[in-house]
């Protein structure tokens, strides 16, 4: 079990990445003068990062080092890196990976700050790769020398014109508000050429981080926060290497208000197995990260195209400016077709379809004399193909919709087919026109993900603040991302979501603790428990239930019986002296006939809980995230179907909330098959509570497990029967 | 509730389409002279089928109606269809809705068989629109005349050169096996447009189907079945009109093996709306439609892409002909990244991807030296790029698997960038020659969805029976439907899935079946129930006891009575004669005092069951699919997590457990928590039995409900202990 020490934000120190990513001098290790002259795909690396960097026009200082040459490509060579003249602040290493871990340590020694690896190698494959990566972690943490990769494409800043990347640029590369930051190289580009190409989206920044063996993501993210060039940080990630920063980061950056966006490989079992293997990531257990995410307001999708299709919209600035919130949708569509679909779609992730008002169609039906019915989506029919002025009435009419906040038109800017066939321009301008016009936000989608996205459409409608979505399940998924992210910061800046960490509670002795110790810790942390005392005798037994009042329960206290009923050590319904003294003689006789050699503590006397809706709640350490609250509904909810809420401690009474309501079973709690309803309330407070308590004792904290606690009919509040507190 | 009559395969005639489909001679009406010289976009509908006609070369007569002219674009012309000197087969009406009904009536009693509708305006719209439909439902009902529409794009047959549409059709329209059948006009054309340009499929036809006045989609299906020209039948549609016909069809495909592929709006509330409004359709409950597909082996996809993805594969020949079942991948990729997310997609849609035999690593490792580790998926990382040779030796390695069904290659062939930056073609030879020489079947995905799919890799690879598809989660989608196709023909042709329709029942009197009524109509579907006795005094209830044995449990009979146990009519766990005459007297005076109104039939003498897992088992009228089998275990499973399995009956042992194994909860019957595991055997015979007896009593059973039907444990059976029978 990891003890990693928990972060917070005012222990963070960040590392300034400027000499990585904005470097104002570098020199590449690796080019040849043969190479050249080679053609584009045989191109050594070395030499593309140099022409990447001259078609680029970067104004830094550009050397090269290889003992062969005097000059490579016009620019001075040096037979190694301590001969450079002047310390550069970059090194790019394009050499084998056996010769890296030598290089970077004399590129520290001659005073560079940073590097750029792209060899694979490392401690993806394991053995003697893992030794060479170890050198390079060591450079990163004991000398703080930046490290982009390795095995990753590098660096590419479009601002500041410094491509230190591995991959050839084509000529025309989109300058724009989004950093991307990828753990994998292919992807990176991927992603990067759909955003230009197929959204026409122009980057910031690309980050191919391989390994992160030297800068990690955390870094990245928190670069680009202070970076003014970005607004938008897109993410592939397969494993965080600094988890422990990401709420961190994510509060800087909606302080800001730029959106994080995050694609998280690594959920499966299997997935797990090759993210290890080729970038030597532990992806953690998907349900921490997505409580992390939610949490953290950072916008969590679930395909490539989820992502390209959020990064669109979110990086649309003439949209965004008019987004107010909320998560209401005005469809039109040509096809009743698509407007099923898109209903459909839009219902499985929570966006609304909302009936038009009255007064909108009324108007429609004055304005499109003869039309059918008025709904939502609104089916255009052929008619608005035959006849032009209908388009922009209906468009206008849920543009002016009073149940919309965001305006969707279905339309194939994708088609496939020659250009004369192409009915999809045909809208442009009255799109333009509307948007130009329009304080509500307005999108486009089509049916079909996938054929070339016709640049005389999403050009001008880009521009004209008007994002192109593919697909209705990306389009829906993308407002829907939109939506939750506006009200992460609503709920932000009205005082939510900010949680403060608990000052740190002094260490604990080692091992389990028993029921009187774990319940005055939970005491401490207001998490309410039955009242329980520990007796050694039958007198002193009777006199404690006397003084709680009955019914009582009586239960062994042994930390070397884990099952007590099995035993004979629990005796249940005790409603006065006489019984609990019979019952403590009992038990005593019992458990010692059949457990002779276990140590007894003694016997818990406890008042019996009122009845209530059985749960549990405890604390698990994640190796990646630390302390982890998890809650669930006692029985088959938690046992069979894994019905189990996670936060990351600490947490709001608001997150506590948002928690419960993820459990499928949460219905339970609002009162079934009559019964009645239960405190709620109490058990948000409850569970604010065991997260404090994990914080505040930090690293020493093993685990909690609270089962059962008891939630009591609203008012009466929760309380927690029996529990097992581990202290390392 | 509806009493459709339940079809059966027996029962039901099929209409022969080829008139509409395959018509030897047409009349268009509502083409004109003027027409003939629009542009293509404003070209008036009538005229573009003639143009679409003669591009074409449709072989037949072709007439023209309109009492303007003597010709038209070279066609004959008559003043109205009734001066058309010989019959046609088929009447295309390009005329405005008014005109609709008038025109079908006079073609059918001028001898036309069939008619193409493309006006809007009718069912859909409510209102005059509803008695227009209502007219040519009665045409097609009573007169056997053929209606395509209306609301529609028409029929396109491209084999038989028949291109009855209403969309202009570009030349070079691909010729394949694949019918699409589609309610939705416009998505008729976006969906063959992909398929053609983007996944080069062919199709045999195009049916765009609207609001099914006249043709059914389920006619339709059926005419593809018997048509040789069609290997894959690919539907869109938003509410079945003869889902009675449905299973039937889907048989007939399955015996021919053609798969039906069905995309199914109407999900959602918002979504039924949405389909109800443009096409008159009833969408029908989304988890009785999915039940139907999986007992038809339908092949259900989600969304147009996984249909595209989906009638792409089905339709690849090459790739099809070398499948042998099984859903074990094996990937190839050279982006890390993509490994992990297409093992992430794969675990969400039960794809496996398995590790590599110790075989397929050593001869790796001796094939492609000082490569890193040998997983599933195979990362190519850069060198598959940088050196020619590893690509396809790691491919082979793939093919030569033990462990691997389908290989699947992560090729970006719809790279956006211009031509002389792409990678992808680089692979497409060495993917030709592997398929060339493979037994095992090839497929290759993108990562990203979306942009110009290269013809250049795309063709080829077709041709090599290698289909493309477009991101991991289609693709993984896709392979799971083929999977699933597969073992339910396999099953099919083990004897499974084939279940005999049972004799129909007696009638039997309306109203609810008092207990030991429904217990011995239970009894005739062998349905287990506890032994019970309708007794009239203490002495029979004794008597029945003795003969029954004990512990016995009372209960009130009286069809007035929904809560036995609110007004002291139950008496559980009588252990003799004495307290049952004792427990029999004290409900008689106790139901007497409180409900002194109600009619008591006496009080029931019941064995009590022995300790189980209560379910409950019951059988709903759905208004589309008919007599609908529900099962679930009690409690909070269904109460709250609405945790439901449905069939449509009449229903295999094998289909019963079918639907178990689908429950959420489906573990607790295996026992757990120290229960011992339940009789699933039994439980499914039961299901059986309740499905027998729903279709054998047929339209007069309005519903049954067994709660609780206890599940013993394993060897013990099932026995139901209450249940309400309603019959209409």
């Amino acid at each position: 079990m990891s003890t990693k020490p928990i972060a917070t934000a005012q222990t963070i120190q960040w590392r300034d990445l400027s000499p990585l990513i904005a470097p104002k001098s570098v020199a590449i290790v690796g080019a040849s003068q043969r190479g050249a002259d080679a053609n584009l795909a045989r191109e050594p690396r070395g030499n593309r990062v140099i022409r990447n960097l001259r078609n680029f026009g970067f104004t830094g200082r550009i050397v090269t080092v290889n003992p062969k040459y005097s000059e490579i490509m016009g620019y001075p060579c040096y037979p190694d890196v301590a001969s450079i003249p002047e310390p550069v602040d970059c090194v790019v290493s394009a050499v084998p990976n056996r010769h890296v871990p030598d290089l970077l340590e004399s590129a520290a020694n001659a005073g560079a700050r940073a590097a750029v690896v792209f060899a694979a190698g490392f401690g993806e494959i394991g053995g003697e790769g893992k030794v060479r990566q170890a050198r390079l972690e060591a450079l990163s943490k004991d000398r703080g020398f930046l490290i982009c990769g390795p095995n990753c494409y590098g660096v590419l800043n479009v601002h500041g014109k410094a491509p230190l990347f591995a991959s050839t640029i084509p000529p025309g590369f989109l300058a724009g508000s989004v950093a991307l930051i990828s753990q994998s190289g292919g992807l990176s580009t991927t992603i990067a050429n759909a955003l230009m190409l197929n959204r026409h989206v122009g980057l910031s920044h690309i980050i191919s981080c391989g390994n992160q063996s030297g800068a990690t993501i955390e870094e990245y993210m928190n670069y680009f926060v202070d970076d003014p060039n970005t607004r938008v940080i897109a993410v592939f990630v397969e494993g965080f290497k600094q988890p422990e920063r990401l709420l961190t980061v994510a509060r800087r950056a909606a302080d800001v208000n730029k959106p994080l966006i995050i694609l998280k490989g690594g959920r499966s079992e299997v997935s797990k197995r090759a993210a290890a293997t080729h970038s030597g990531s532990l992806a953690g257990a998907a349900e921490v990260v997505d409580a992390a995410f939610r949490q953290g307001g950072i916008v969590s999708v679930r395909s490539i195209n989820e992502l390209i299709d959020t990064i669109g919209v979110f990086s649309c600035d003439g949209f965004i400016e008019k987004y107010r919130g909320g998560r209401r949708i005005g469809v039109l569509s040509g096809s009743g077709g698509e407007c099923t679909l898109v209903s459909d779609a839009a219902a499985n992730v929570g966006v609304e379809v909302p009936e038009l008002t009255e007064a909108t169609k009324a108007n429609l039906q004055e304005s499109v004399a003869d039309f059918g019915n008025m709904n939502n989506p609104l089916d255009g029919t052929g008619a608005m193909y035959d006849d032009e002025k209908i388009f922009p009435r209906l468009l206008q009419g849920l543009v002016d919709d009073a149940n919309i906040d965001i305006v969707a038109i279905n339309l194939e800017a994708n088609d496939p087919r020659p250009k004369e066939l192409k009915s999809g321009n045909r809208f442009t301008l009255a799109i333009e026109r509307a948007a130009a016009a329009s304080k509500k936000p307005i999108a486009t989608f089509s049916s079909v993900v996938g054929g070339p996205v016709d640049a005389e459409i999403l050009q001008p409608l880009r521009n004209a603040g008007v994002p192109i979505m593919e697909g209705a399940e990306c389009a829906t998924a993308t407002i829907r991302n939109l939506a939750d992210y506006y009200d992460f910061q609503k709920s932000r800046l009205s005082g939510g979501g900010e949680v403060p960490w608990p000052k740190a509670h002094g260490k604990l002795p080692s091992g389990i603790l028993g029921a009187e110790a774990a319940f005055a810790l939970f005491k401490e942390f207001a998490i309410p428990v039955a009242p329980t005392v520990l007796t050694k005798s039958a007198d002193e037994a009777a006199s404690a239930a006397d003084k709680m009042g009955y019914p009582v329960v009586l239960k062994v206290e042994s930390s070397q019986i884990t099952h007590k009923s099995d035993v004979g050590g629990v005796a249940l319904r005790l409603s006065n002296a006489g019984e609990v003294r019979a019952a403590f003689t009992r038990i005593q006789g019992e458990v010692k006939s059949r457990v002779p050699n276990a140590q007894i503590d003694g016997i818990v006397v406890q008042r019996m809980a009122g009845e209530g809706v059985e749960m549990i709640l405890g604390i698990k350490r994640d190796p990646l995230f630390g302390p982890v609250v998890l809650c669930g509904l006692g029985g088959i909810l938690v046992e069979v179907l894994k019905d189990i809420a996670v936060g990351i401690a600490p947490l709001s009474h608001r997150q506590a909330q948002d928690m419960l309501t993820r459990l499928r079973g949460f219905q339970i709690l609002g009162g079934v098959r009559g019964k009645p309803a239960g405190d709620v309330d109490a058990l948000c407070d409850a569970i604010v509570g065991i997260a404090n308590l994990a914080a505040s004792l930090g690293d020493q904290l093993l685990g909690v497990d609270i089962n059962p606690l008891i939630v009591l009919p609203k008012g009466q509040g929760v309380v927690a029967v029996d529990a097992v507190v581990e202290i390392q």
